[in-house]
């Protein structure tokens, strides 16, 4: 059984995750229904195939989404709360028919002040049939201590805080070979904006909202077998600080994916993860909203066709994104601000 | 962005829909999981094959609201109704496998009279990966004007009302070549009444009712990649006449035409929709029922296998269709009707 | 039409299910979503072909419920109750790309003290597409009389109840001879406990809890096509007893099974059901929990890779499984309890 408290991780220590799990044209279906994203790559088959992929790809976010759940049962069953990303690199495309596996590596540990819990940050990779690494991710989360053990004055590992990079530095992205954007045309996409013609410093308040409910959220996390069980059971919740089941936060991000659509059409891929925050938790009935701010603009090596943007993604809850004050840095957040995520992705020139 | 109001639209205007969508086995088992479909194609690629399908064959109308939904972008974000449906049909299987596009033009536009919104007519035609039309539709939705020029003294275009056909005849109807339904067996669907079994004048108030629940309908609509926002944010629809979000129709179309399984079993492939009215809303916690009236019964040249029965489907909410009266033709609608759907099936001999 | 009160049953009729069911990866992603499921062999068509599959196989219950959902709309169509199951045997495994057929003899019928109702007792049987044995079960339900006959005085049908096996011998058990569970490593389910860990008497009270939606039960019984009437129409089920839609048992032992993966994570297959009591209602809104004894510990003639546990299943509603005491055999069940399933899985060794 795989059920660890604070105080059963420690510095390299290694975990090899359980349940392999195939992927096919079911979950690419769900994933859509679920987010109702009309991305391009997670759309067509045959528009994948046109600009060069060998078999129909997943869609990034759920990619990541089926890794992450692997990792769950060994790490952040017993999580407070999912605090951070970082570099999270998308180093290969998942097809349709792929069967991924996944390990993490402690890199880091810290107790809290009050010895009641404490924050773990690991190292997760994701491999394919062939074992092929197709994604890498730090994240930190808080976990609890074992409850029988919640003594203050119980032994705490000494602390390590792991450097981790600010972002993905453009070299550090990986872009398909085989990916050839010059087969790419905006009607395909009904976006106009490729590109050149973001601009760094811009701001795209996304005008469509999605409202969750209860069933959403449980059936994409289950889809995921993220068996994290504050999404799930509502009994257990209701004497938690929250009174109620929380949504996964990777749940938010897939559906601000979708919502940023109109307005960010022609974002082809997801790169990388630079950094990412949930600042307040959502909730069933929540109606969620999406900001962008284009951070930096930059070119890739050796490509004509592509370019990368590094974004910033604001998710919203019950405030329509046009109605939200500038969102500082690093500064408290407004409390219908759910989500601030650091991420890069890859768009035609 | 394709972010129309009524003033954008012109006679003649062409619009080639964003975003490509390739089917597959997954939506297959969403669109059964989605409205407890039992028909025959729809259920069992081994008895389409039998049938004489090459390969197994979407549900009729999965294949309708995939098509459907390219074109909201474009045309019916900003709608306010869609008013009706004319001269639909379906005119080659949609298979697993296949990518659908979707093209439309709009053949007229009608200004309402307090200047706020007006009429907008298209004709929609989807096609698959090699570029055969496999569906065609009529439709007219109320678009509301931009907001900030909603002033009842700006310029209108010009009245134009198309003509559009009471019915498709039974010369217009496409009946698939290779379809042989003498193989067909009244075992496999459990309906014993074919189409020689039915008399127009002839009503089936069908026993079964379905509830739909906010998770329900939005799961679909997503499904079909439908970004309407009526049908997702409960935030912005709060503010409008309904109070909350509505469904969407197609949906509803889909649920009704599943819930008339009981009487209708073996009214195998749908070949065309007559006409079209959403005749109130409906929302989550309704519960639909479903009428059926047989208002043809027509031979189909050179079939000797098949024939076709002209329907009229009276979708109802909180009400089963036993305990309502007439619904008479064009008349004003009792407030729990929902729809009222004049169509064309094929059924066996 | 296929709507049969208790009046139209007699001893030995038989009925050919309408409607037979293709399967695809689309049931299968749908089937993790519904339940959350992480047993290896729905998870990874990648495994199971390492451990001597020649296809993706389906979920054992998956396959379970597509084939009772066939014999619905003929059996429990006006059901009041599902009483009790035995001899239900797994024969063959059910494949991606397989279409599910299924047929019932009845072999028993008694009528109630009141005349408004009765039990039938029904032996059914699903095949697949080569006519291949796949499973097989009896089932017992409590139908309806006729509304417009229910007179007491009517005639009723000579009482024959059936014998019943209290178990399925080991010998009955079917273990697929391609199977192959030298392959089997317990880092592929993160369980350490193979079937020789497990002592006759032990309890394990699974600590996961899954709470429950409308949206939830009624998606999964509507992808099963299961027309039952009570699940559905929440108009209906104001005036029953219960005022509300009932869950289907189906997906409760479902999600229990899923449930139980924290302690029984190498339980691969389930080879047969023994017995099994739907104890109380389960309602949208409920969180399940479940609880395992094991009852039995059987070697498997000829298998020194697996050996079979006879288990009994406990379904909980809105406590979890370490607050409840003991549950009796046969006893009357505290009002939590849900289910009382009897079943036999196959193990590594």
């Amino acid at each position: 059984m795989s059920d660890h408290y604070f105080e059963d991780f420690c510095l390299g220590q290694t975990f090899l995750h359980a349940t392999p799990r195939s992927v096919g044209e079911g979950e690419i279906a769900l994933y859509l229904a679920l987010t109702g994203s009309r991305h391009l790559l997670g759309s067509s088959g045959l528009v994948a195939h046109a600009l060069g992929y060998p078999k129909r790809p997943l869609d990034d976010l759920l990619a990541f989404h089926l890794a992450f759940g692997k990792t769950v049962a060994d790490i952040s069953l017993n999580a407070v709360a999912n605090l951070g990303y970082a570099d999270v690199r998308f180093l290969a495309p998942v097809y349709v028919g792929d069967t991924l596996a996944a390990e993490s590596t402690v890199i880091g540990v810290k107790e809290n002040r009050d010895g009641a819990a404490g924050i773990v940050w690991v190292r997760s990779t994701a491999v394919n049939q062939d074992d092929r690494e197709v994604l890498t991710w730090i994240r930190w989360v808080m976990v609890k201590k074992r409850v029988n053990t919640r003594d203050p004055a119980s032994t705490a590992p000494a602390t390590i805080v792991p450097e981790t990079p600010p972002y993905v530095t453009p070299a550090r992205l990986t872009v398909p070979e085989f990916l050839d954007a010059r087969q790419f045309e905006t009607s395909l996409t009904g976006g106009p904006r490729l590109w050149g013609d973001y601009r760094p410093g811009e701001r795209i308040d996304h005008p469509a909202g999605m409202t969750l409910e209860e069933a959403d959220h449980t059936f994409a996390t289950r889809l995921y077998q993220n068996p994290a069980r504050l999404h799930f059971d509502a009994h257990l919740m209701q004497d938690s600080t929250f009174g109620r089941r929380l949504v996964y936060g990777g749940h938010v991000i897939s559906l601000c994916r979708a919502l940023s659509y109109e307005g960010l059409e022609n974002a082809l891929l997801i790169a990388a993860i630079n950094a990412g925050t949930h600042a307040n938790p959502t909730f069933a009935g929540d109606t969620l909203y999406c900001r962008h701010e284009v951070l930096e603009r930059w070119e890739l090596p050796g490509r004509s066709d592509l370019g990368a943007l590094r974004l910033r993604m604001i998710g919203l809850k019950n405030l329509p994104a046009a109605e939200l004050g500038e969102v500082k840095p690093n500064g408290k957040y407004h409390p219908n601000v759910v989500l601030d995520l650091d991420y890069t992705v890859l768009m035609p020139k």
